[in-house]
């Protein structure tokens, strides 16, 4: 047993060196098996215990376990965390808490020691019941394939991989190990308690299935690693769609291209989403494939409008040629449009004079000089960022604004028709966004223009023109705010 | 209810036409809906019933099928196997023998009335059932997928489609349907036989697994959902690796290039392996995953030697550049070895004079009747496959023939030091396959030359030589055999 076991530390001579090795010791056999294994291959390592304070044992446990790793030698960290406090406060379950504080906590210390990984004692029993709880919460290919051997980059780093030595081994195993080294593992009594979904999965479940199949945990063991070789051919397909779809990402949000992304299988799609809501909750779990399908189901509408809370505090939605994941409370990046500063407030415009709008746009106004050369240049006009209107209705004065409710436009070329600012955003698909901050001209109440959308028809450039106004909005690089 | 099956048909609109649909039409309610559904839909149908022979009730059944059949005007096709006897014939499982019978049936009669499809009455219950009892089975995507609502090509044809209209149904959703539509199912005592695995997990494992996940059969089949999805993506990828492994593939054998295949991801790996098992075997659903991971485990070795059995009458070797996977009864192409003719019986050379080997094969001896040259010639050789030897040393006269046991050569440059044919041919790594019909040149009982691998050192050409004969392995072409 004690040279099995050291075949498997092997896997570490791959990543050997001759920095330090933080073990997680719960006091279980697992982890004293691991810590003892180590000890015997004669690696350098730090023992770290993080008291849960889940149980009245929790504190004279804690000592056990630094008097078995002090009998070494080993240097011991220990940490208590009060952990039914943090589940309630963040709204997680007991083993979720549990499992983020214990990781968190292990991958801190490694920093501190400049460690060459973290390594938990989980075992081929672990592994297959990670596999079922995955199964019955509802898990594709990434859930099914259970846990890695050895992990980078993991929910914790991207640079100290979590390395589980034991994974092969059967849980029997350690404890066979423990008695033959003389080691007197913790016995955890919470093991044996079926209020953890896990025990009883332990407990009740496994021992159902195998009277259905007697050699169930060796079949799920296999069934894992086959996935894992399938997800690992799956890897560089979806990187590649990733590079082809994705248009921009950065802090709590990410954006494809949505005619790129459409034309993935839908496989890839999938995993394109929840690649996307990973990248903003980093080790989150609870991304069920439930999220998955009805965001896709969202974009695959044909237009899709509002949008959808998945999960985690992040939204989807779909904006002009994009597909956008992101956290509500991100402050998504502008598309470039052109916007009003500071929510929206008037900006007298001076003859000839510029108003500063946001991001380095800028509205210009001047008086065109030459006549006929102001009424060819409307004729022919095809920039709808700029505009050559008859000064004559507009002798009020301009003033550049947000949009008011009831803001109304008659727009050139529909005979005097009145039509909502609000309905013209959206029957032109203006991106919500823009909308509140889109700058209109507007001369008293009247709107004139609406960059990039609609002029007014009464002021238009006719043959009874005497004077004209040429108004163009261009961006004059990005000012400081 | 009736409503939400005329929309799960419209998926056939898309394979829609004038032809003729074949229904297997078992009389539950599951068939009975389908049946009665597609008759509503106005489309030409056959409704096919197979009497298994496996219950009293079975004759009985077949009349009440019939009878309902006859009431729509829809032909009826009845066929009666005893699968019992079937089954022992073959060493199968009931369950699987009557499959076998039920879809070769359903196919046979789809080819007879040129259908367009043969639909099966298969629900989202069944669907359950057969991801659960893969996964108990052992099972990678391709079992943990489930079963496909259109499948083109299946196990049965490359041309008719398997199609299962209402996979989204719960079969409760059937038994409602038959209620409002007044349909009289058959109910098949043999459901409830707790006996068959099928019936067993129905009524025993699911509900012990809904006590874990109440919605363990939504999960169930979303997680299959999604797994196809991977599944698509894989595929694409698994054929561009086939094209690239594949050196040549026919009846009973296929065979990958070593190198590449080497070089393909483990998850390809054993998608090769199972593709070309499954080329040779179509509808074999025991390729188990331990089956693949000892193929895997096999060709993975640095020299694997011997033959490995497979399943289902297949075996696994290497050979030297190729990994071969092939059925036990297989003739195999010859990979243009020369090979003696009609088990390797000794064939007398003229001078000059041509032997006839196997598959185009010639042996020629001539004598070289400038003997400058012909030493010359000797000392430059670099063919393999050609020789020039001393005369003198082969007055008893040439013959061409296979292996005897205990056949040696004092081979050219090792010092008249003997080596046993057979460890030769072992060392130089001679395909074994092509090691009995090898052709040898002896004087005598003395093997004088192995083409392609060692010169007699007796027979050598030097200054003392004062006749040469020049022998030479040449192939005419593919003669008759």
């Amino acid at each position: 047993m004690i040279e099995r076991i050291r075949q498997k530390l092997s896997v570490l001579d791959d990543l050997d060196s001759t920095r330090i090795w933080v073990i997680g010791v719960s006091g279980g056999p697992d982890s004293l098996c691991l810590l003892d294994a180590m000890h015997l291959a004669g690696k350098r390592i730090v023992a770290a215990h993080l008291n849960h304070c889940l149980r009245s044992e929790a504190d004279q446990e804690a000592e056990q376990v630094r008097w078995a790793v002090e009998q070494y030698g080993i240097p011991f960290v220990l940490k208590v965390v009060d952990v039914s406090a943090y589940a309630e406060r963040d709204s997680l379950s007991i083993e979720e808490a549990a499992r983020i504080v214990r990781y968190r906590f292990l991958f801190d210390e490694a920093v501190r020691f400049d460690a060459r990984a973290v390594l938990v004692g989980h075992t081929a029993d672990d592994q297959v019941e990670t596999v079922l709880m995955h199964l019955l919460r509802g898990a594709g290919l990434e859930g099914l394939k259970g846990m890695e051997s050895c992990q980078l980059p993991n929910a914790w780093s991207k640079e100290i991989p979590l390395v589980r030595p034991l994974l092969s081994l059967w849980r029997q195993e350690t404890v066979a190990y423990c008695l033959e080294r003389g080691l007197h593992p913790v016995m955890d009594p919470s093991n044996l308690e079926r209020t953890y979904y896990r025990n009883r999965l332990r407990l009740e479940l496994i021992p159902v299935l195998e009277t259905y199949a007697p050699n169930i945990k060796e079949i799920v063991i296999r069934m894992a690693e086959t996935l894992r070789g399938d997800q690992q051919v799956l890897e560089p397909v979806v990187a590649a769609a990733w590079q082809t779809c994705l248009r921009q990402a950065g802090a709590g949000y990410a954006a494809f291209e949505k005619e790129n992304f459409q034309a993935q299988q839908v496989g890839i799609k999938r995993r394109l989403l929840r690649k996307a809501m990973d990248l903003q909750r980093p080790g989150l779990r609870d991304i069920g494939f439930e999220t998955i399908e009805r965001a896709l189901h969202f974009v695959q509408k044909p237009e899709p409008t509002g949008q959808l809370d998945l999960a985690a505090g992040l939204r989807l939605f779909v904006e002009g040629e994009l597909i956008w994941i992101a956290a509500w409370e991100a402050d998504l990046p502008g598309m470039g449009w052109p916007q009003i500063r500071n929510g929206g407030e008037p900006i007298r415009l001076s003859l000839p004079g510029t108003a500063g709008l946001a991001d380095g746009w800028q509205l210009h106004l001047e008086e065109a000089l030459d006549l006929d050369e102001g009424r060819q240049k409307a004729l022919v006009n095809t920039d709808p960022y700029q505009v050559w209107l008859d000064a004559g209705h507009l002798v009020s004065g301009l003033v550049v604004r947000g949009r008011h409710p009831g803001d109304r436009i008659k727009p050139l070329g529909m005979e005097g028709h009145a039509v909502k600012i609000a309905d013209l955003m959206i029957n032109e698909k203006m991106p919500r966004r823009a909308r509140a901050g889109w700058p209109l001209v507007c001369c008293g109440d009247e709107v004139i223009w609406v960059p990039g959308y609609a002029t007014s028809h009464s002021s238009r450039v006719s043959q009874e023109t005497r004077r004209i106004y040429h108004l163009w909005l261009a961006r004059a690089g990005r000012s400081a705010g």
